[in-house]
């Protein structure tokens, strides 16, 4: 029996997590499914950002690191959110962004790695890793003599050998929504005593996450996509109590230090993960992000990440099964893992090439553009052009916080009429923005 | 003739800055002397930061990134600022802290000496540096192979030759406010082919700078400061074309990447200053700095950085006559040069030890709490306790956008009010805060 509108509309009736939805402000008339990119905005956050700035940088002044707490706010932030981490308590600062924090986990891991066996000389990761991973393991590499692997993921476990210092990989794929093990690569890793770093930037807030049940050794992960922390919002980083105080992590700015205030000549670094804050911290931006924060704490009530994720599979399965039901004959195709226990929190299609395209590759970016343009809104991640093994990707992630079921009906339904009219051939939605 | 109130008030009248203070939000019945710490908040800022929040990220979401133009913020804002640094188009972006800004031109300046000279082995800075900068430099120098060689300011010149790879010094010093010839300095660095970078914290938008007119190399400087960003706010960063595309900076984010979106796997440096920066860009924090330096470019209609100079000189003299007149007797000395070539925009004093102290060491720490409690905020900075040459420190911060002649005049007659009643030995003005 094929499934229809009521079908969805009675599953958003019976959803307990329905009210979190009206914890967001979103735009009318759009679905948005692209919080995998940028969370939507929670409502709290304007009044909150205008009150820190109206009260406490306006009229307590230099006095509110201390009477509003700011000087803590990166570890508050992080011990409120640790538990979605699997993280204990102080082992988890919000600060910075992703990317910097890759690279001082990633240098620290070089760090450790060089004194438990300085033959290691080869940091591993995925090919198909989010660029900015492979950019900053890039550096790290060139900075400490290190060799960069990339892999396909298939190839993980078989690398796996003395001769590797490093892991890096990234949870959930950014381009195919493909979840790894974990707690069985990690194991794996560490039978041959190389380091794991796990980015969690398409997980955190997204899955379930067990970073002290998995044994790993480091993570980071963003706060601007399922934590709905802002644009740009920090990021946040956590180090295993067994290698956090193993050795500096190299940008050693003052607010990670052991006595920020005393203004001692020279550094030393903090016990535990406040060695990984660096320079003075972004109040503003990390008072906004707590209003995402706070909506993770209002789920906890509502059965946490349990509730969140089997809310999560029940979207992706839907979307799934009705763009199999309804948009049969255009060259779809599933880029993400049918199976629940490999599956983020995102659906990739792809596209097979040269269905009349008109010399514009798999149509996926001008598909995206005219859902967009019928306000459903996903994203587009460009393949190799048939080089490699990379399709062309048309992206759509599920936040359970404020999708919900009709959306997916909704959504599905417009990128069947947007396949059947073949509207998305027409020139304006071949036109390639600045950031897509 | 001794000056009066009166006198001070008829400078007010005749301030033709005087307007640009009713630009910013300050509390009822304090004088805040601590903008060099924390600038005071534009009232343009909470109902902009709240404006992204409500229009640009909720309605717009992902699609702001181009539609607001999020994407060049960090390049806009840079622009916007320059010639306040004497600076070129597209050579300065807002991003990071300070302390982050610092460690990629560090590395950079010590990656590209090596290029030149292999031999040269010394990074050469002031031993009253602020901490942040030292601990900065001490963990490049570690990853480098340099040395860290710590100076007096007398012993900067004739420490430079031609061992020695770079020279990083804070133009206006945090501790006495003592400001560096910036154009000599370089020049007779160069004169050793040493690189100069400048730590501009406490002179961006406090006193006249003009980095192409001195020849520098790098600067970074701070964003929460003069510039009134707000507290954490993003720090810049300027590379002066000759150097700017010499080398990668380590921390290589793919907002650095010539081309971020196009989703490459190897890293390729933007052209020119946009490799500076590194990962996702913080919109709301760089929002709120907008504001702050929206108050500066009103300010270029009246009189621009002369005036605010003049205003500052003004406000400092004022300040130092005053104490001398009406503090006498109460062991008060001067740390900031009384020549107004080697001035920033605040006053350091300094106390003699040993004059009824309490064991309390100089009672510089009480004294600022007990003017503090009466609405007069400066700050303390410790001394080293009598071991080197670094005494107690009373500072007070003179910002021209929002500080007044009769402001001037209240402060030193509650400091005469503290110094005369003694009230500053009481136990509850020498319990120390978390941060101070």
């Amino acid at each position: 029996m094929t499934l229809t509108l009521q079908d969805c509309r009675d599953r958003d009736a019976q959803d307990l997590l329905r009210p979190l939805r009206d914890l967001f402000s979103l735009p009318a008339g759009q679905i948005y499914l692209d919080g995998n990119s940028l969370g939507a905005a929670p409502k709290a956050t304007a009044a909150r950002v205008a009150s820190v700035v109206q009260n406490e940088w306006s009229q307590d002044l230099i006095a509110s690191w201390n009477k509003a707490g700011w000087v803590d706010l990166p570890l508050r932030l992080g011990n409120q959110f640790a538990p979605w981490l699997g993280a204990g308590q102080d082992e988890v600062v919000f600060t910075d962004t992703t990317s910097i924090n890759l690279f001082k986990v990633l240098t620290a891991a070089a760090r450790i790695a060089a004194e438990d066996g300085p033959a290691r000389k080869k940091l591993l990761t995925e090919r198909s890793n989010f660029p900015t991973d492979l950019y900053i393991a890039q550096s790290v590499c060139q900075q400490h003599g290190l060799e960069l692997v990339l892999l396909e993921p298939e190839e993980i476990l078989p690398a796996l050998d003395d001769d590797a210092a490093v892991l890096l990989l990234t949870h959930v794929n950014y381009r195919t929504g493909a979840m790894h093990d974990m707690e069985q690569i990690t194991a794996a890793a560490h039978a041959h005593r190389i380091l794991c770093v796990w980015d969690l930037c398409h997980s955190a807030g997204a899955v379930p996450v067990d970073l002290r049940g998995a044994n790993a050794d480091f993570a980071v992960g963003c706060g601007y996509k399922y934590l709905n922390g802002g644009p740009g919002a920090p990021a946040f980083v956590w180090a295993h109590p067994r290698v956090v105080n193993r050795c500096w992590q190299p940008l050693t700015g003052w607010f990670g230090h052991a006595a920020p205030f005393q203004f001692t000549p020279g550094y030393a670094p903090a016990e535990g993960i406040r060695r990984y804050l660096c320079g003075t911290q972004p109040i503003i931006s990390l008072s906004a992000l707590q209003c995402g924060l706070d909506v993770f704490s209002a789920t906890e009530a509502l059965g946490g990440m349990q509730a969140l994720r089997a809310k999560s599979l029940a979207l992706t399965d839907l979307f799934i099964r009705l763009v199999e039901e309804r948009c049969q004959g255009h060259g779809l195709g599933l880029a993400t893992p049918l199976h629940h226990a490999q599956r983020g929190s995102q659906v990739c299609l792809t596209r097979d090439e040269g269905l009349g395209l008109d010399g514009q590759g798999s149509g996926a970016y001008a598909i995206i553009q005219a859902l967009i343009a019928r306000g459903v809104v996903g994203d587009f991640r460009q393949g190799d052009g048939g080089l490699g093994r990379h399709k062309d990707i048309l992206r759509f992630g599920f936040t359970p916080l404020y999708v919900g079921f009709e959306d997916v009906w909704n959504a599905v339904e417009q990128l069947r009429q947007v396949l059947a009219s073949g509207e998305w051939r027409e020139p304006r939605f071949h036109q390639r923005q600045a950031v897509t």
